[in-house]
C-alpha cells in the first residue's frame, strides 16, 4: 500500500473558507482557539494517522482478529499503537475538558478523524465507538454513574460499545428481546444475545463498558419498552478498581468481507445467570440515550467514507503516475496512466466527490459546534435542526458515494486492483459496510423523509434551499456550475414538493423513491458546497497565493457540475413518478 | 447460499419473443433444431448448473487453489464436476459437429454459459476460455495443426488459455516482450513471463494448450510485431499421446479480492532454455488470432455479469421473502422485508437491469449466429458489423451493472450481506473483475467509439437507432416506457453526433466521455429491448397464458423507464460537454 498522505491543505481550504472560525472560536467553550491551532493540531494528527496507523492497515487486514474463549485478540501492532494513541489524546480531541478530555470543536474532531479513518478504518473504528458511548452516558446518565465510569473512558483506559442489534432485531430496534430484570440491590441481570457488535471484545483496553439495549420484565412491546444499560466487562469497585468478570462472552466473530482487523462480535449475556448492568437514564427511554450515540455514530460512519475515499483516491493517483501503460494522442509512447482522457475521468470523479463530501462533513460538524455552544438559543436551535436534517443526508449518501468512489480506485489500478498486494481491494471491501451498519441507506431515508422533510416544523429544508439558491445566484448562470447547480436545486425543491404533497396520501409510494431523493439531495449539496468553494478558490485565485492549487479547485468544481450534479435529473424524474411500478408487483413473482 | 434457480421461464420468453428462433432453425448450419429443442437443452444445463456446479460455489472460495512447485490443485469437487461437465458435453455446445462439438447456434450456448457463470463462475471460466482457444485454432491455426491439436480440446481432454498480459503489458499488447526463436526445427522457443493467466494451471485436464502472444526475433515493435503460438504444458507426440513436460511453469497464483477458485497464474515460459512453441497463423500476426478470441472472451464475459447479476437477485430476493423485521405500511407487523418499498425498490434495479442485459446477450448471440451461418453474404456482414458494434457495448455495460446490482444484493441483506456466510458478498467481491479483463470498461468506450462508431463504413449506428426508434413508435408516446425510450433514444443520437463531429479536433475530450456515452449507449439498449418485451408481455398477457408472468414484465419494463431510463440524460449531458475539466488539470495538482 502507498503511503497515506493527509489531505492538510484541503481540509485548511474548507475550515477556512466555508467555516466561520472566527465566530467559533470566539465562543466560550473554545477559549484560546484560533485557526492556527486547529490546523497544527490537524498536522499533528495527519503524522500520527501516517505514520503508526497507516503502516499497519493492510497487515492488519489480512491476518484479522484472533477469537478464543478468553476474548479477542487484535492484530499485530494494534495494541502497542492504542497505546501510543491514548498517550497523545486522540481518543478525547472533542471531548469537554470539564471530563479530561481536549475540548476541541466537532470540525477539528472530524477533520482528524477522517485522517484515522483513512489511516485504518478497523482501528480507528474502536475509539470511535467509545466516543459514542461517552456522548451517550454524558446525555443520559446520573451523575453517580459518571463520575464512575466516564474518567477511564475518557482517558482511554476503558472503551465503550453500542449493543443494539439481536438476530431478530436489525433495523427494527423495536424487535429486541434481551431481558433485564432488577438484582434487588438497584442494578439489573441481564439475559440475552447481541449480535454484530463492533470491537465487542479485545485486549486493547482494561475494561469494556458495553451500552445494551434490553427490556425491562413490564416494559410496554416495541421501541417504548426499551431500556439502556450499562454493563462492564469486568466489574467496577466502589474505588474504581477493577472487580471479578462480569456474564458477558464474545461467543465468536464474524467472517467478513471487510474491516478484517475490527472484531465484529456475538455477544452472550447472562449465561451463567445474568450479566451484571446498570440502568442508564429512565426506563424504558433507552432508544433516545441510544440515538444520541446513534446521530453520532451516523455522522462517524459518513466520515469513514470520506476517509477511505479519500485514501482511495491518493492511491489510486500514485498508481496512475507510477504505471506507464500506452501511448497518448500526441504520439509520446508508454506514458503514465494519468494522461489517459478515462483515467483521469474517474480521478476527477473520485476527488470531486471525496472533496465534496469533506465539505459537507465539516459544514455539519460546525453546526453541531454551534448548536452546542452558542450562547443564543435561536441559533442553537437553527444549528440543531440543521444538523438534524443533514445527518442522515450525509451518511447516506456519502457512504453510497464511498462505494463509487472505491470502486474507482480499483478500476484505475486495473488487474492489479483485483489482487490484494495493491491494497487497493481493502478499501472497497471495508467501504461496503458503510452503506449498512448504523442505519442502511433506506433507513437514512426514511428518517430524512418522515422524521425530517414531513416535521420540518422550523422550516430548515427550505432555509437550506435559499441557502444553496443564493450560491447559485452568486456564481451566476453563464458559469457551469452555477448554472448545472441553479438547475439541480429547482429539480430538489421540486422533487421535495412532490414528497410533502404525496405523503399524506400515499406514503409507500415516497418511501418507493426515498432513496432516490436521499442521493438527489447529498449530490445537490455536494454541489452547493462546491459553489462556495469555486467562490472562495476565485477569489484566491486573483490573490495568486496557490494558483496550482486553486486552478485545481476551480477545475475539480466545474468537474462536479458536470459529471455529478447532472445525474441529480435522473433521480428526480425518478422521484415525481406518481406511482413506482415495483409497488405493484405480485410478491410472488418476484 | 440458497440453492440456484436456472431462469428458463425468462431465457424462453426472450428467445420466443425476441429473437427469430424460425429462420436460425431454418439455416443450413442448424438443420433439425427447434426451439423446443432448445428450451429442453436449456433445462438440462439448468439442472447441471444448480446440481452439480451451484453447490460447490461457496466452498470453492473459501478453500481457493492450491498452488505448489508441481503445479496448481484446484478446489474440492473441481475435478469431478469437470469430468461430468465434460461426458455430458456442456465444454462444446456451440461447437460445430464437424469438430466434435454439439452444433448448437451461439444463442443457446450464450444462455447455458449464464446458468454456469450464475452457478459457479470461477469454475466456468475454465471451459469458457478452452472456448476461446478452440476458435481462435479454428479461425488461424494450418489444419495440420487443427488436427493435432483440436480434438482434444473440444472433447474437453485439455484445456486453453490465452497468455496475453506482462507486467509492462496490460492495456497496452503492443508492449509485449516474449520472445519466440526458431528452434531450426520448424517449430520455436518461447521465453518470457506472462501474468494474470487464468487457469494457467490446473489438475482438472490432461493437458493444457496455452496460446501466447509472443515476438519474433526479426519483429517490428509495437502490435504489428506479435505473432501467436501455441504452447502445451505437455508435448504432444506424432501419435496425440503425451510426450515430456514443456519448459512452461505456473510460479505463483494472486490473492485475489474474488474468483478466489480460479488460479490467476503467473507463468514463466523457458526458464530451462526455451518452451516448445508452434507458430499460429502467420507470423506477425498473432494480434489478428488473439481478437478472435478476445471478441468471443468479452461476450462471456458480460455474459458473467449477466449469470452474476441474475444469481445474486435471486438470493436478495429469497432473503427478502425470509428475512422478517418491522412494519409495513398497512400496519401489519413484523413483515418480511420484500414488502418494504426501498427492498424491492433494489430488487426491481436488479432485475429490470438483468433482463436488459440478458436480452442484449441473447441478441448478440444471435447475430452471432446469423453471421456466421446466414446463406445471404449481405445479411451476415451486416450481422457482423451490428456484433462488432455491441460487444464493447455489452461487456463495457454489462460488466459495469454487475457491480451494482450485486452491491444492492448486498444491501438487501443488510449485515448479513457484509459477512461472508451467506454467500452473497462472494458474487459482488467475483463481479469485481469483470470490468477489468478482456479490456477494461475504458479499453470497451475506446474500441466502441474509434474502431466501430467512427468507422461505421455500413451505417450500422444509425440502422440500430433507427431499430430502437421504430420500437419508441410502436409503443408510443403515452406509454411509460415508449416516451422515455424515445426521449433517450434522442439523447444517443444527439450524443453520437456531438462525438463523430469532435473526434477529429479533439479526440482526447471524446476519450474523456467515452465511457460515459458507453454507458448511455448501454442503457438505451437494455431500454430497446425491455420495449420488445412489453410489447411481446402485452399481446401474451391479452392472450392470458401466464398472466402472472407477462404482468411482471410489463412492471419491470416500466421500472427500468422510470428508473435506469431517466438516467441517460445525465450521462447525455456529460457526453455534450465541449471540454471536460479534468483534461486541463495540471497533472501535479492530482
Amino acid at each position: 500500500m502507498t503511503p497515506y498522505t493527509p489531505p492538510l491543505a484541503d481540509l485548511r481550504f474548507v475550515m477556512e473558507n466555508l467555516l466561520d472560525l472566527d465566530r467559533l472560536c470566539e465562543l466560550g467553550a473554545f477559549e484560546g482557539l484560533d485557526a492556527s491551532l486547529i490546523a497544527t493540531v490537524c498536522e499533528e494528527a495527519g503524522k500520527f494517522a501516517a505514520g503508526v496507523l497507516a503502516p499497519l492497515n493492510q497487515a492488519a487486514d489480512r491476518e484479522g482478529v484472533h477469537w478464543s474463549p478468553d476474548g479477542v485478540k487484535s492484530a499485530q501492532g494494534f495494541a502497542q499503537a492504542y497505546k501510543q494513541f491514548v498517550e497523545a489524546g486522540w481518543n478525547n480531541v472533542a471531548v469537554p475538558t470539564e471530563l479530561g478530555g481536549q475540548g476541541l470543536p466537532c470540525i477539528a474532531a472530524s477533520a482528524i478523524s477522517e485522517m484515522f479513518m483513512s489511516a485504518n478504518k478497523a482501528f480507528a473504528m474502536c475509539p470511535g465507538l467509545t466516543l459514542g458511548a461517552i456522548e451517550a452516558l454524558t446525555a443520559c446518565a446520573s451523575e453517580v454513574l459518571q463520575t464512575r465510569y466516564l474518567p477511564a473512558m475518557v482517558s482511554g483506559r476503558w472503551s465503550g460499545t453500542m449493543n443494539l442489534t439481536e438476530p431478530q432485531a436489525g433495523s427494527d430496534v423495536g424487535a429486541i428481546r434481551c431481558r433485564a430484570t432488577p438484582d434487588g440491590k438497584g442494578a439489573y441481570k441481564l439475559v440475552g444475545q447481541k449480535i454484530f457488535i463492533s470491537w465487542g471484545d479485545q485486549d486493547l483496553t482494561e475494561n469494556i463498558l458495553h451500552l445494551v439495549l434490553a427490556r425491562l420484565p413490564d416494559a410496554p412491546a416495541g421501541v417504548k419498552g426499551i431500556s439502556l444499560f450499562l454493563v462492564p466487562k469486568y466489574l467496577v469497585n466502589e474505588d474504581g478498581s477493577l472487580g471479578p468478570r462480569n456474564d458477558v462472552r464474545c461467543v465468536s466473530v464474524e467472517h467478513k468481507m471487510g474491516i478484517h482487523a475490527s472484531p465484529t462480535c456475538m455477544m452472550a449475556y447472562g449465561d451463567e445467570g445474568g450479566a451484571y448492568g446498570v440502568l442508564v437514564g429512565e426506563p424504558n427511554r433507552g432508544l433516545e440515550a441510544m440515538f444520541v450515540m446513534m446521530n453520532m455514530a451516523r455522522l462517524t460512519v459518513g466520515i469513514e467514507a470520506v476517509g477511505l475515499s479519500e485514501r482511495s483516491y491518493q492511491q489510486a493517483v500514485a498508481y496512475a503516475r507510477q504505471r506507464h501503460q500506452g501511448n497518448d494522442l500526441q504520439g509520446n509512447r508508454n506514458v503514465p496512466i494519468i494522461r489517459h482522457p478515462d483515467v483521469r475521468r474517474m480521478l476527477m470523479r473520485m476527488r470531486a466527490q471525496t472533496e465534496a463530501m469533506r465539505a459537507v462533513a465539516l459544514v455539519i460538524a460546525q453546526a453541531q459546534d454551534f448548536s452546542e455552544h452558542h450562547p443564543s438559543k435561536d441559533v442553537r436551535e437553527n444549528q440543531q435542526a440543521f444538523l438534524e436534517l443533514m445527518t442522515p443526508v450525509f451518511k447516506g449518501w456519502a457512504t453510497e458515494t464511498s462505494l463509487e468512489v472505491t470502486s474507482l480506485a480499483v478500476q484505475v489500478h486495473g488487474g492489479m486492483g483485483f489482487v490484494e498486494e495493491t491494497g487497493v481491494s481493502q478499501h472497497y471491501r471495508d467501504a461496503r459496510i458503510g452503506t449498512i451498519y448504523e442505519g442502511t441507506t433506506a433507513i437514512q431515508a426514511n428518517d430524512l423523509i418522515v422524521r425530517k422533510l414531513m416535521r420540518d416544523e422550523s422550516g430548515q429544508f427550505e432555509l437550506l434551499i435559499n441557502k444553496m439558491r443564493k450560491v447559485a445566484v452568486e456564481l451566476g448562470g453563464d458559469d457551469v456550475l452555477g448554472s448545472r447547480l441553479s438547475k439541480a436545486v429547482a429539480d430538489l425543491e421540486k422533487s421535495a414538493r412532490h414528497i410533502r404533497q404525496l405523503f399524506a396520501s400515499d406514503p409507500e409510494q415516497v418511501l418507493a423513491v426515498a432513496v432516490p431523493f436521499l442521493m438527489l439531495l447529498g449530490k445537490v449539496a455536494g454541489g452547493w458546497q462546491w459553489g462556495r468553494m469555486l467562490i472562495a478558490a476565485r477569489r484566491h485565485a486573483l490573490e495568486t497565493e496557490d494558483s496550482a492549487f486553486m486552478q485545481a479547485k476551480l477545475l475539480t468544481g466545474e468537474f462536479y457540475a458536470e459529471h455529478i450534479l447532472v445525474e441529480v435529473h435522473g433521480l428526480a424524474s425518478t422521484v415525481l413518478i406518481t406511482r413506482c411500478p415495483s409497488l405493484a408487483v405480485n410478491e410472488a413473482s418476484f
